[in-house]
Protein backbone atom coordinates (compact mmCIF):
# COMPACT_ATOMS: atom_id res chain seq x y z
CA UNK A 1 0.00 0.00 0.00
CA UNK A 2 2.89 2.34 0.58
CA UNK A 3 4.85 3.82 -2.27
CA UNK A 4 7.80 1.04 -3.25
CA UNK A 5 10.83 3.55 -1.77
CA UNK A 6 8.89 3.52 1.43
CA UNK A 7 8.16 0.26 1.04
CA UNK A 8 11.41 -1.12 0.12
CA UNK A 9 12.60 0.86 3.16
CA UNK A 10 10.80 -0.80 5.47
CA UNK A 11 11.43 -3.96 4.25
CA UNK A 12 15.05 -2.92 4.84
CA UNK A 13 15.08 -1.98 8.05
CA UNK A 14 12.61 -5.15 9.28
CA UNK A 15 16.04 -7.16 8.35
CA UNK A 16 17.87 -5.60 11.23
CA UNK A 17 17.80 -7.64 14.28
CA UNK A 18 15.30 -7.32 16.70
CA UNK A 19 12.69 -5.05 14.37
CA UNK A 20 9.52 -6.20 13.37
CA UNK A 21 7.46 -4.78 10.62
CA UNK A 22 5.62 -2.19 12.88
CA UNK A 23 9.11 -1.04 13.92
CA UNK A 24 10.73 -0.85 11.04
CA UNK A 25 7.59 1.12 9.71
CA UNK A 26 8.26 3.56 12.44
CA UNK A 27 11.57 4.11 12.07
CA UNK A 28 11.03 4.51 7.94
CA UNK A 29 8.82 7.47 9.10
CA UNK A 30 11.38 8.89 11.57
CA UNK A 31 13.90 8.65 8.82
CA UNK A 32 11.45 10.30 6.42
CA UNK A 33 10.80 13.17 9.09
CA UNK A 34 15.04 14.21 9.36
CA UNK A 35 15.15 17.56 8.27
CA UNK A 36 17.67 17.34 4.72
CA UNK A 37 20.87 15.44 4.51
CA UNK A 38 20.54 13.83 8.35
CA UNK A 39 19.27 10.22 7.15
CA UNK A 40 22.03 10.36 4.61
CA UNK A 41 24.23 10.48 7.35
CA UNK A 42 23.14 7.11 8.08
CA UNK A 43 23.28 5.41 4.70
CA UNK A 44 26.68 7.02 4.87
CA UNK A 45 27.77 5.35 8.17
CA UNK A 46 26.75 2.14 6.45
CA UNK A 47 28.42 2.34 3.66
CA UNK A 48 31.64 4.10 4.73
CA UNK A 49 31.85 1.06 7.61
CA UNK A 50 31.06 -1.28 5.08
CA UNK A 51 33.75 0.00 3.07
CA UNK A 52 36.78 0.96 5.77
CA UNK A 53 36.52 -2.34 7.92
CA UNK A 54 37.92 -5.34 7.65
CA UNK A 55 39.18 -8.61 9.90
CA UNK A 56 42.42 -8.20 11.18
CA UNK A 57 44.32 -11.10 9.61
CA UNK A 58 45.71 -12.15 12.74
CA UNK A 59 42.86 -11.66 15.57
CA UNK A 60 40.04 -11.33 12.92
CA UNK A 61 38.95 -8.52 15.16
CA UNK A 62 37.10 -5.80 12.87
CA UNK A 63 39.80 -2.86 12.44
CA UNK A 64 40.72 -0.62 9.94
CA UNK A 65 44.24 -1.01 9.36
CA UNK A 66 45.99 -4.67 9.58
CA UNK A 67 47.08 -5.65 11.83
CA UNK A 68 44.87 -4.12 14.13
CA UNK A 69 45.99 -1.49 16.46
CA UNK A 70 45.84 -4.63 19.27
CA UNK A 71 48.30 -7.13 17.53
CA UNK A 72 50.33 -4.45 16.15
CA UNK A 73 50.97 -2.96 20.04
CA UNK A 74 54.45 -4.29 20.52
CA UNK A 75 53.75 -3.91 24.53
CA UNK A 76 51.23 -6.82 24.58
CA UNK A 77 52.55 -10.28 25.54
CA UNK A 78 52.82 -12.45 22.79
CA UNK A 79 52.55 -15.67 25.15
CA UNK A 80 48.96 -15.05 26.01
CA UNK A 81 45.52 -15.20 23.98
CA UNK A 82 42.20 -14.66 24.80
CA UNK A 83 39.55 -16.40 22.51
CA UNK A 84 36.25 -14.49 22.37
CA UNK A 85 33.01 -14.57 20.35
CA UNK A 86 32.40 -11.27 19.29
CA UNK A 87 34.33 -8.06 18.79
CA UNK A 88 32.50 -6.76 21.37
CA UNK A 89 33.80 -9.26 23.59
CA UNK A 90 37.06 -7.78 23.17
CA UNK A 91 35.70 -4.00 24.08
CA UNK A 92 34.71 -5.62 27.33
CA UNK A 93 37.93 -7.14 28.54
CA UNK A 94 39.64 -3.83 27.42
CA UNK A 95 37.37 -2.30 30.11
CA UNK A 96 39.01 -4.13 32.52
CA UNK A 97 42.31 -2.53 31.96
CA UNK A 98 44.36 -5.58 33.56
CA UNK A 99 44.80 -8.35 30.36
CA UNK A 100 47.87 -7.20 28.31
CA UNK A 101 47.85 -10.27 25.87
CA UNK A 102 46.72 -10.55 22.43
CA UNK A 103 42.66 -11.60 21.56
CA UNK A 104 41.53 -13.80 18.89
CA UNK A 105 37.64 -13.41 17.66
CA UNK A 106 35.46 -16.67 16.55
CA UNK A 107 32.60 -14.48 14.94
CA UNK A 108 30.10 -16.76 16.62
CA UNK A 109 29.69 -20.22 18.67
CA UNK A 110 29.41 -23.66 17.67
CA UNK A 111 25.65 -24.34 17.84
CA UNK A 112 24.56 -27.19 15.64
CA UNK A 113 21.14 -25.97 16.28
CA UNK A 114 21.87 -22.93 13.68
CA UNK A 115 23.84 -24.93 11.29
CA UNK A 116 26.99 -23.61 12.68
CA UNK A 117 30.11 -25.84 12.80
CA UNK A 118 33.72 -25.13 13.60
CA UNK A 119 34.67 -24.25 10.01
CA UNK A 120 32.22 -21.91 10.30
CA UNK A 121 34.44 -20.01 12.90
CA UNK A 122 38.05 -18.95 13.01
CA UNK A 123 39.21 -22.05 14.14
CA UNK A 124 42.00 -23.01 11.62
CA UNK A 125 43.19 -19.33 12.14
CA UNK A 126 43.56 -19.79 15.81
CA UNK A 127 45.36 -23.21 15.19
CA UNK A 128 47.83 -21.23 12.65
CA UNK A 129 48.57 -18.91 15.19
CA UNK A 130 49.99 -21.72 17.50
CA UNK A 131 52.67 -22.57 15.29
CA UNK A 132 55.72 -20.55 16.42
CA UNK A 133 56.07 -21.93 19.81
CA UNK A 134 55.56 -18.24 21.03
CA UNK A 135 51.65 -18.44 22.75
CA UNK A 136 52.04 -20.10 25.99
CA UNK A 137 48.26 -19.66 27.16
CA UNK A 138 45.18 -19.78 25.25
CA UNK A 139 42.76 -18.40 27.37
CA UNK A 140 38.78 -19.44 26.36
CA UNK A 141 36.57 -16.72 27.04
CA UNK A 142 33.56 -17.92 25.38
CA UNK A 143 30.32 -16.47 26.88
CA UNK A 144 28.91 -18.52 29.36
CA UNK A 145 25.78 -19.77 27.17
CA UNK A 146 25.64 -23.64 25.75
CA UNK A 147 27.17 -22.32 22.63
CA UNK A 148 29.95 -20.65 24.50
CA UNK A 149 30.40 -23.80 26.21
CA UNK A 150 30.40 -26.34 23.72
CA UNK A 151 32.54 -24.07 22.08
CA UNK A 152 35.29 -23.76 24.83
CA UNK A 153 34.99 -27.94 25.36
CA UNK A 154 35.64 -28.46 21.49
CA UNK A 155 38.66 -25.91 21.42
CA UNK A 156 40.06 -27.17 24.64
CA UNK A 157 40.28 -30.65 23.52
CA UNK A 158 41.56 -29.07 20.00
CA UNK A 159 44.37 -27.54 21.59
CA UNK A 160 45.67 -29.25 24.38
CA UNK A 161 47.73 -31.79 22.79
CA UNK A 162 49.22 -29.13 20.60
CA UNK A 163 51.52 -28.82 23.86
CA UNK A 164 49.80 -25.35 25.21
CA UNK A 165 48.26 -24.29 28.14
CA UNK A 166 44.41 -23.71 28.05
CA UNK A 167 42.23 -22.42 30.37
CA UNK A 168 38.43 -21.46 31.01
CA UNK A 169 37.65 -17.65 32.55
CA UNK A 170 35.74 -18.56 35.79
CA UNK A 171 32.18 -18.97 35.64
CA UNK A 172 30.94 -17.99 39.46
CA UNK A 173 28.29 -15.62 40.98
CA UNK A 174 28.26 -11.84 39.82
CA UNK A 175 29.98 -8.83 42.01
CA UNK A 176 27.13 -8.12 43.88
CA UNK A 177 24.94 -11.27 42.96
CA UNK A 178 22.87 -12.58 46.18
CA UNK A 179 22.89 -16.30 46.18
CA UNK A 180 19.26 -16.37 46.17
CA UNK A 181 18.96 -14.74 43.05
CA UNK A 182 21.86 -17.00 40.90
CA UNK A 183 20.61 -20.03 39.44
CA UNK A 184 21.54 -23.44 40.62
CA UNK A 185 23.96 -24.12 37.29
CA UNK A 186 26.19 -20.79 38.26
CA UNK A 187 26.40 -21.80 42.03
CA UNK A 188 27.60 -25.09 40.98
CA UNK A 189 29.97 -23.65 39.06
CA UNK A 190 30.50 -21.03 41.83
CA UNK A 191 31.23 -23.87 43.82
CA UNK A 192 33.23 -26.38 41.73
CA UNK A 193 35.39 -23.40 41.22
CA UNK A 194 36.10 -22.16 44.65
CA UNK A 195 39.54 -21.00 45.42
CA UNK A 196 41.96 -20.97 48.37
CA UNK A 197 42.06 -17.63 50.70
CA UNK B 1 37.49 1.64 21.47
CA UNK B 2 36.07 0.85 18.24
CA UNK B 3 37.66 2.33 15.07
CA UNK B 4 35.83 5.19 14.17
CA UNK B 5 33.95 4.38 11.32
CA UNK B 6 31.87 0.92 13.41
CA UNK B 7 31.43 4.17 16.11
CA UNK B 8 30.00 6.13 13.87
CA UNK B 9 27.74 3.95 12.56
CA UNK B 10 26.94 3.08 16.03
CA UNK B 11 26.19 6.42 16.97
CA UNK B 12 23.81 6.96 13.80
CA UNK B 13 21.71 3.32 14.33
CA UNK B 14 21.31 4.77 18.01
CA UNK B 15 19.03 8.20 16.66
CA UNK B 16 16.49 5.69 15.29
CA UNK B 17 13.55 5.01 17.36
CA UNK B 18 13.60 2.94 20.37
CA UNK B 19 17.23 2.18 19.42
CA UNK B 20 19.86 2.21 22.39
CA UNK B 21 23.50 2.11 22.35
CA UNK B 22 23.40 -1.61 22.98
CA UNK B 23 20.70 -2.30 20.48
CA UNK B 24 23.00 -0.41 17.88
CA UNK B 25 25.57 -1.77 18.75
CA UNK B 26 24.22 -5.53 17.49
CA UNK B 27 23.21 -3.80 14.46
CA UNK B 28 25.81 -2.36 13.33
CA UNK B 29 27.97 -5.88 13.86
CA UNK B 30 24.67 -7.68 12.28
CA UNK B 31 25.23 -5.01 9.01
CA UNK B 32 29.17 -5.55 9.49
CA UNK B 33 28.45 -9.27 9.24
CA UNK B 34 26.12 -9.58 6.19
CA UNK B 35 27.28 -10.59 2.91
CA UNK B 36 28.98 -8.32 0.51
CA UNK B 37 26.65 -5.58 -1.03
CA UNK B 38 23.69 -6.75 1.28
CA UNK B 39 24.17 -3.88 3.93
CA UNK B 40 24.35 -1.28 1.22
CA UNK B 41 20.83 -2.36 0.16
CA UNK B 42 20.10 -1.01 3.47
CA UNK B 43 21.91 2.23 3.19
CA UNK B 44 20.38 2.64 -0.81
CA UNK B 45 16.81 1.81 0.00
CA UNK B 46 17.52 5.14 2.64
CA UNK B 47 18.85 7.57 -0.16
CA UNK B 48 16.16 6.52 -2.72
CA UNK B 49 13.10 6.82 0.09
CA UNK B 50 14.74 10.65 0.44
CA UNK B 51 15.37 11.11 -3.15
CA UNK B 52 12.05 9.71 -4.38
CA UNK B 53 9.36 10.34 -1.37
CA UNK B 54 7.92 13.70 -1.10
CA UNK B 55 4.41 15.03 0.11
CA UNK B 56 1.14 15.45 -1.70
CA UNK B 57 0.83 18.77 -2.24
CA UNK B 58 -3.02 18.67 -1.30
CA UNK B 59 -3.61 15.80 1.34
CA UNK B 60 0.37 15.90 2.70
CA UNK B 61 0.49 12.11 2.23
CA UNK B 62 4.10 11.16 1.54
CA UNK B 63 4.03 9.98 -2.30
CA UNK B 64 6.28 9.28 -5.71
CA UNK B 65 3.70 11.24 -7.53
CA UNK B 66 2.35 15.09 -6.91
CA UNK B 67 -0.36 15.03 -6.60
CA UNK B 68 -0.78 11.17 -4.70
CA UNK B 69 -2.65 8.29 -6.39
CA UNK B 70 -5.31 8.80 -3.65
CA UNK B 71 -5.66 12.77 -4.35
CA UNK B 72 -5.41 11.83 -8.53
CA UNK B 73 -8.32 8.94 -8.50
CA UNK B 74 -11.18 10.33 -9.98
CA UNK B 75 -13.88 8.28 -8.47
CA UNK B 76 -13.07 9.07 -4.65
CA UNK B 77 -15.86 11.60 -2.95
CA UNK B 78 -14.20 14.84 -2.78
CA UNK B 79 -16.60 15.71 -0.62
CA UNK B 80 -14.89 13.99 2.62
CA UNK B 81 -11.93 14.76 3.89
CA UNK B 82 -10.53 12.35 6.90
CA UNK B 83 -7.82 14.13 9.08
CA UNK B 84 -5.48 11.93 10.51
CA UNK B 85 -1.83 12.41 12.33
CA UNK B 86 0.51 9.94 10.35
CA UNK B 87 0.95 8.42 7.03
CA UNK B 88 0.32 5.03 8.33
CA UNK B 89 -3.36 6.01 9.36
CA UNK B 90 -4.49 6.05 6.03
CA UNK B 91 -3.19 2.88 5.23
CA UNK B 92 -4.55 1.76 8.31
CA UNK B 93 -8.58 3.03 6.99
CA UNK B 94 -7.49 1.96 3.20
CA UNK B 95 -7.25 -1.35 4.66
CA UNK B 96 -10.68 -1.41 5.84
CA UNK B 97 -12.17 -0.59 2.15
CA UNK B 98 -15.25 1.07 3.12
CA UNK B 99 -13.76 4.51 2.66
CA UNK B 100 -14.31 6.34 -0.08
CA UNK B 101 -13.48 10.03 0.48
CA UNK B 102 -9.96 11.97 0.48
CA UNK B 103 -7.71 12.46 3.32
CA UNK B 104 -5.20 14.80 4.80
CA UNK B 105 -2.10 14.18 6.78
CA UNK B 106 -1.52 16.37 9.79
CA UNK B 107 1.75 14.66 10.60
CA UNK B 108 1.58 15.14 13.96
CA UNK B 109 -0.33 16.23 17.01
CA UNK B 110 -0.79 19.23 18.91
CA UNK B 111 1.57 18.72 22.20
CA UNK B 112 2.13 21.59 24.09
CA UNK B 113 4.96 18.89 26.25
CA UNK B 114 6.62 18.73 23.18
CA UNK B 115 6.42 22.03 21.93
CA UNK B 116 4.50 20.86 18.85
CA UNK B 117 1.66 23.81 18.20
CA UNK B 118 -0.79 23.95 15.30
CA UNK B 119 1.58 26.10 12.86
CA UNK B 120 4.01 22.73 13.11
CA UNK B 121 0.85 20.47 11.80
CA UNK B 122 -0.01 21.05 8.44
CA UNK B 123 -3.37 22.86 9.79
CA UNK B 124 -3.42 25.95 7.19
CA UNK B 125 -3.20 23.65 4.59
CA UNK B 126 -6.24 21.70 5.71
CA UNK B 127 -8.26 24.80 6.05
CA UNK B 128 -6.98 25.98 2.19
CA UNK B 129 -8.75 22.93 1.12
CA UNK B 130 -12.29 24.05 2.87
CA UNK B 131 -12.17 27.22 0.87
CA UNK B 132 -13.63 25.94 -2.40
CA UNK B 133 -17.05 24.48 -0.94
CA UNK B 134 -16.81 21.18 -2.25
CA UNK B 135 -15.97 19.42 0.70
CA UNK B 136 -19.41 18.86 2.93
CA UNK B 137 -17.41 16.69 5.96
CA UNK B 138 -14.43 16.66 7.83
CA UNK B 139 -14.23 13.06 10.11
CA UNK B 140 -11.63 14.19 12.49
CA UNK B 141 -9.32 10.89 13.27
CA UNK B 142 -6.88 11.70 15.08
CA UNK B 143 -5.58 9.15 17.65
CA UNK B 144 -7.28 8.88 21.07
CA UNK B 145 -4.38 10.42 23.05
CA UNK B 146 -4.85 13.18 25.05
CA UNK B 147 -2.42 14.76 22.08
CA UNK B 148 -5.14 13.57 19.08
CA UNK B 149 -8.58 14.07 21.55
CA UNK B 150 -6.38 17.94 21.84
CA UNK B 151 -5.74 18.16 17.90
CA UNK B 152 -9.69 16.83 17.01
CA UNK B 153 -11.29 19.40 19.75
CA UNK B 154 -8.66 22.44 18.31
CA UNK B 155 -9.48 21.82 14.56
CA UNK B 156 -13.42 21.37 15.63
CA UNK B 157 -13.46 24.66 17.35
CA UNK B 158 -11.57 26.04 14.17
CA UNK B 159 -13.64 24.01 11.19
CA UNK B 160 -17.35 24.53 13.03
CA UNK B 161 -17.53 28.41 12.09
CA UNK B 162 -16.63 27.89 8.18
CA UNK B 163 -20.00 25.94 7.68
CA UNK B 164 -18.67 22.26 7.12
CA UNK B 165 -19.40 18.91 9.10
CA UNK B 166 -17.12 18.47 11.62
CA UNK B 167 -17.21 14.73 12.98
CA UNK B 168 -15.11 12.43 15.22
CA UNK B 169 -14.53 8.83 14.93
CA UNK B 170 -15.96 6.97 17.73
CA UNK B 171 -14.18 5.91 20.72
CA UNK B 172 -15.71 2.86 22.27
CA UNK B 173 -14.74 -1.13 23.85
CA UNK B 174 -12.56 -2.44 20.73
CA UNK B 175 -14.21 -5.29 19.03
CA UNK B 176 -13.62 -8.63 20.94
CA UNK B 177 -12.83 -6.36 23.83
CA UNK B 178 -13.50 -7.30 27.31
CA UNK B 179 -15.48 -4.81 29.42
CA UNK B 180 -13.81 -5.90 32.77
CA UNK B 181 -10.40 -5.19 30.66
CA UNK B 182 -11.30 -2.14 29.64
CA UNK B 183 -10.18 1.12 31.25
CA UNK B 184 -13.11 3.91 32.40
CA UNK B 185 -12.18 6.18 30.00
CA UNK B 186 -12.98 4.46 27.20
CA UNK B 187 -16.08 2.80 28.72
CA UNK B 188 -17.19 5.89 29.71
CA UNK B 189 -16.65 6.85 25.66
CA UNK B 190 -18.06 4.20 24.84
CA UNK B 191 -21.41 4.73 27.23
CA UNK B 192 -21.62 8.50 25.84
CA UNK B 193 -21.44 7.10 21.91
CA UNK B 194 -24.51 4.37 22.47
CA UNK B 195 -26.42 3.99 19.86
CA UNK B 196 -30.03 2.77 19.09
CA UNK B 197 -30.44 -0.57 17.64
Amino acid sequence: MYPTPIATLIEQLARLPGVGPKTAQRMAFFLLHLPSGEAERLADAIVEARRRIRYCSVCFNFTEDDPCTLCADPRRDDAQIVVVEQPKDVIAIEKTREYRGRYHVLHGAISPMDGVGPDDLRVRELLARLHGGTVREVILATSSSLEGEATALYLARLLKPLGVQVTRIARGIPMGGDLDYTDEVTLLKALEGRQAL
